[in-house]
């Protein structure tokens, strides 16, 4: 058993838009992801999933609003929601969701990152 | 869709050890808890069970070991093993868990909290 330092682990990586897995509860896994600029539109049919900003500030396109969050915020995107998260500067996220979950849903392409992969 | 912020959803309760259900994802739940001094030593035969340090500093205490956590540190207690959280100065945490887990796990008692009590 061992504990996880946020900070510790975002010094590990530097590519941008593609989650590291941290940790897994059951069948869940947490994941720090750093995001600067645009992702894709894409929704989760299958699953929630949780955004948990750690440093710096995202937003989260939805279709009819967009969201802002700093750190020490989140928010929960329910599953089949059409979503384009995006950020001006860099920011520093955890992601939550059941493991397996790909990052850009059903929107495949140039952005859809390697899964499972843990620092 | 609502974002959520930690500090504001702290300030709304005083209660010590007493889980606070802030948001759901499928069907786990994210609880926030203001502790201080002992816990009781519990497991959770289900399931495994995440503590994140929100603000201050926490202690877990395991069969064999006692691990320190501070800010931005979180730990997965795996199911099935005895632990007892504890804390010198009072300290927020957030716990992620499948909804319905009992605070005190197979040792209900004094501590016990309501469970699915939201804020």
């Amino acid at each position: 058993m061992k504990k996880i330092n946020f900070k510790s682990k975002f010094s590990k990586f530097n590519d941008q838009w593609s989650p590291k897995v941290i940790a897994e509860m059951n069948d869940y896994q947490f994941k720090l992801v750093k995001i600067k600029n645009d992702f894709v539109w894409h929704k989760h049919d299958d699953t929630d999933e949780v955004f948990i900003v750690i440093e710096g500030i995202i937003n989260i396109e939805f279709e009819n609003e967009t969201i802002e969050l700093e750190e020490g915020e989140m928010i929960v995107v329910p599953k089949g929601t059409k979503h384009k998260p995006y950020a001006d500067e860099e920011a520093k996220i955890m992601l939550v969701e059941p493991s397996g979950v790909i990052n850009t849903g059903d929107n495949e392409g140039d952005l859809t990152a390697p899964n499972d992969e843990w620092i």
